[in-house]
């Protein structure tokens, strides 16, 4: 009784009795992101002479593993502007910048699962900031991610546990780093 | 043979032959922090302008996520005192804060599950500590979170994997943030 | 369809329907790290007057969670050099203490499982470097540890979504913590 999943059925829903299945699930999260003009990077373009042996995706069971990842060009190459909040980067530039991280998270794991339908529930956030030692406002930062999943997956698939922190540097000077752990169907 | 569980199950007790399950069961956690003294503080009272939209606990089947936790005052505001670790907040100072997290943490999990001995197992602990470039006793500092832990749960449940690192800035100047995993019964 | 299993399930090799599966599995990791004349340090000795109040590998059902572990001799003693990368410790010397943290979280899986084999699935590796404000490579710094992994388990268990980033400060000043989770067989 006290036991309340917090994730969301698809086949339970009211949508889901008055039209096919199939309709209900096809594209869902990729037609939400449609709707509002929003595109997935291509994949990571390397900076030269960078060499990541390991995978942005790791999937076991019904579990998806997101290696850090940061904001991207449509193109693949890494989108500026580089360096720390809030010194060389503003809290709004940063703010965008982790929206740029959460569709490049994104892009990835729909190469990865084929159907980002397939993600059932959001479970682990965890937001890093390229900080001067006196910057606090992490949360703000990491709230352009927090958002875009809640709108985009709605508010009980895209609920997560979250931590906003400050770092002291980031690969390639990103100013946003984002890694994080999902639930998806085996489907 | 050489898989032994390390967490503790409740019903196979001494105790548990002696009594009654629900009088052996009910609230043993509370009961151990009411021996203490402790109290588990409300929830946060964010600083004003500032908007959270993530969940203090994530659940999903068995596990719950447990999002960056700061240091609270019993009426959910932040507990001070605030800055780096050591020049701001002394060694020991942050180890009463890390203590206070602990706290909030167990609050947040209360509300979310209805009952602590719900927590079956305590999995990972991720400890991060506001330092000075040169601050190394970031163990020291999260040792006040690990030692509540196992004196309330026990040697059993309380144990936990955990890293104690330096962030160079965090949310609000908080001295500590703390996130969990832990394995929780469906019950 | 879609779903793909990207661990490596030892059961259904080539080589298993030619030998008995006893002779197969023993030691097939420890194998390969004598081959290539690695060596598992001891269990850690800790710094005088610090307590460790928590276990390096919280093990539950088939998943092992990993301890931050540093770089360590033979004997268990913390390996230097120590300090900030680039400027106390060089690039080239950092990669060598992540290869050092990686055999440092093998012993303690070994400790822990008695088989390293028991490990079917790397998951997730989070690698935290003692960064200066301006030092950005630190994904070749933690290449030390996934050329390691995927070296010593091979490109289906050793592969691991990952992040590579530039902490503040870390205990006792070593260079390089990383922190992970594993699958593992339940036998």
């Amino acid at each position: 009784m006290r036991y309340i999943s917090k994730c969301f059925h698809r086949s339970s829903t009211a949508i889901g009795t008055l039209l096919p299945a199939a309709t209900v699930n096809l594209m869902r999260v990729e037609a939400r992101l449609a709707e509002l003009g929003l595109v997935l990077p291509q994949a990571l373009k390397a900076p030269p002479n960078v060499r990541l042996p390991f995978t942005n995706v790791r999937v076991r069971d019904n579990r998806a593993f997101v290696a850090g990842h940061g904001p991207l060009n449509p193109d693949g190459s890494l989108a500026g502007p580089f360096g720390k909040v809030p010194t060389d980067v503003s809290l709004e530039q940063a703010q965008q910048s982790a929206r740029l991280v959460c569709l490049s998270m994104l892009a990835s794991l729909k190469r990865e699962l084929g159907d980002l339908d397939r993600i059932t529930c959001w479970l682990r956030v965890f937001g890093m900031v390229n900080s001067t030692p006196t910057f606090n406002a992490q949360p703000n930062v990491i709230n352009g991610c927090s958002d875009l999943l809640l709108e985009v997956f709605g508010p009980e698939v895209g609920q997560h546990a979250r931590s906003a922190v400050g770092l002291a540097a980031l690969p390639f000077d990103i100013p946003v780093e984002i890694e994080a752990e999902v639930e998806i169907s085996l489907a």
